[in-house]
């Protein structure tokens, strides 16, 4: 079984816009335990887009097809698709009726542009859209079955796992066979040596494949059990969660599949305390990550983002003298740095941020990436220094926040 | 002259890792006006890649390829374009030496898998990485002048714009013919109003092209200019953009192509003044931005994040009458927390934000989306309400630390 992505539009081909879509469905495809063995990008144009589509169609099993549904002239895929399967467009009557009943639900009377959104291949079976006026499509090209959908991400994303995947699953899985998906959050280790600790899983257990998503500076890994027993799949993934938790010990900070400002989130919660940071390199970051969390409000109270030192003496009232007799980025600092937040905030705890992002700043005691992470609490404060193997800014950034929260959530582990 | 895109790797066919090299491509070939019919992506085999290679060798005129040629045994560009291209591969002195030369740098000794990185198709030509230890090369297969990089953004964009970029120029264009370009930044207009508003820009100037990169919320429009006369395009690109302005009017905040936070910096330095920021729903991303440019401790001072209410009250002085007779988000308090930040800080400038950045939160009267922004300098404080039209929780703090921003510089220009 080996699938295809097409993601369609000159804004995409022309750089315009970056492609996330399609890492997107791919990874919902590996965890289906399908193979995409290809992504392509054309523009807006006809030729191209049918002449692709029949490539695919004579090549591949499923193709998973975004963007070019729209009112506009540019949006051709409803063309194409009928041009490749060599049928003609119609106009689908549950697509109209679902666009008149959209537009009504906003009082708005839809026009001749949007009702060329019901133009589908004879054929194609339509795909609603709860969140837009394009509707999707599926439809067979050649030997493959080819599912359409728009580009705007809420919409493909709520599309993709709301109908299509399970349509998929139905067609393609026998039906006496399951799928339970467990996700590992990992922290600390390269994606190779991941890879490499878990490399003997398959043989550990025979049901259960891993897959592995690295979004910067974390690793989701995924792992997949199948079989024809769901109660036998759920301890399969208790045991290999175990397993995991052997090879990657503390590298491991979630079995749900959390980011770290959710983790750290949930413990907050769970302890009915509060945070509050005082950054100096994260330059804000640690806050802008914890305040992505919806309802963080509850336990997040203050970040100070002190990037002059006098803001760091005046308003956390750390002592000159320390900064003076260590520099800013010191165990020393860091720690004074956390009490002063806790103190000038009230929260449960403080977490303090130190360090040189770099590309400059760095120096043969102190070089670049090199960060102190400081905690206080109930029962004092301590710091600790790390070193991020990145020249790069916006790298050691992300590394420095991450590290922080990680100080944080061991802290509340205990 | 048409152009092709391939990355290769299972990481990026699988999902694993986002592919924004694609993009970052596409865009530096749109400045040399080539046009870029498809973007692919194959995993790491042979058989896929040598096929892949083979079809774009039927098609296309240019074709740049990322990834697979690095030391392990899943690196596989190399013998794939040998393949596709009918040649054997050999081991070329000229990346022998770098290689030799780059593990010396390091003190160290490059390994056989090291070397393996010199092996390279009869008749291709090095390119050198100056970043790491794998060359890439050129070669032609069928038709097309195939160019090849690893896949570490950092080593690969150095070398497009060092050495493929001028070759691509040198090769294709007329030894007469020059090109040049200038960057527009915009802010508050959707991609297909900037478009609409540009649209007669090629009838204004024949000389002159206009290409679009959307990185939410802010779009940048590059203007190119090509022809024969060197000053005469630099004249031509002055009157464009001040043909481009008046379409635009405030929407465009730099003719130099920078981020909405380097203008902010660039004109905080050059009136000798600081800043500082008392966030509340943009929760640090105001200071991320800000943080984000290299030097920007120099006038950069101080953010709060502060999320509860009493820390606004206690921390920045705003009275907690105000907040109850208008709430949290309201212009009257968005004013006292730029003006409480200002004092806390001692910054020339203050600004704030309280906003609901959603998905919850909004109400009839302050829907998801509403943000006040406040500014406090040394003649006075002022707020301002915004609407957003997104519901989504991290496109509404881009949206409210742009619009922040953007209050700033407004205010510095006078």
């Amino acid at each position: 079984m080996i699938a295809e992505i097409l993601s369609t539009g000159d804004e995409i081909c022309s750089g315009a816009i970056i492609d996330s879509n399609s890492a997107h469905i791919a990874e919902k495809l590996m965890e289906l335990d399908i193979e995409v063995t290809r992504h392509s990008c054309v523009g807006d144009d006809l030729d191209a887009l049918a002449g692709i589509l029949r490539e695919i169609g004579g090549r591949s099993d499923i193709a998973v097809v975004t963007g070019g549904l729209g009112p506009t002239r540019d949006d051709l895929s409803a063309e194409a698709a009928a041009a490749a399967a060599g049928v003609r467009l119609e106009r689908d009557q549950t697509a109209t009726n679902y666009i008149e009943a959209f537009f009504k639900k906003y009082q708005r009377q839809a026009s001749e542009s949007d009702y060329k959104q019901a133009m589908m291949p004879c054929g194609a079976t339509p795909i609603l859209n709860a969140r837009g006026t394009a509707p999707g499509f599926s439809l067979t090209i050649g030997k493959c079955r080819c599912y359409f959908m728009p580009g705007i991400p809420q919409e493909m994303t709520a599309m993709l796992s709301e109908q299509i995947i399970p349509d998929i699953q139905a067609n393609l899985q026998a039906p006496d066979e399951f799928r339970r998906i467990r996700t590992l959050s990992v922290f600390g280790l390269p994606e190779a040596r991941v890879n490499d600790r878990l490399s003997d899983i398959s043989a550990a257990f025979s049901n259960v494949k891993c897959g592995m998503l690295a979004r910067f500076p974390v690793i989701y890994v995924k792992l997949i059990a199948t079989g024809g027993e769901p109660e036998k799949l759920a301890r399969s993934l208790d045991e290999a969660t175990l397993w995991a938790r052997e090879k990657l010990g503390a590298y491991m900070f979630s079995t749900e599949g959390r980011s770290i400002e959710s983790e750290v989130g949930v413990l907050l919660r769970a302890a009915g305390a509060s945070v509050a940071a005082a950054e100096s390199c994260t330059g804000g970051l640690v806050a802008d990550m914890l305040t992505n969390v919806s309802g963080s409000s509850d336990y997040f109270l203050l970040s100070t983002v002190t990037y002059a030192n006098t803001a760091k003496i005046d308003l956390l009232n750390v002592a000159g003298e320390a900064i003076e007799r260590h520099g800013a980025v010191h165990e020393e600092t860091a720690k004074r740095m956390a009490e002063g937040v806790r103190r000038l905030s009230g929260a449960t705890y403080g977490v303090s941020t130190s360090g040189i992002a770099g590309p400059t700043g760095g120096s043969d005691e102190k070089p670049v990436g090199t960060v102190c992470i400081g905690i206080a609490g109930p029962d004092g404060a301590s710091a600790e220094r790390f070193h991020s193997p990145f020249k790069e800014r916006t790298a050691n950034k992300q590394i420095f926040a991450v590290l922080a929260l990680n100080v944080l959530r061991k802290k509340l582990k205990g």
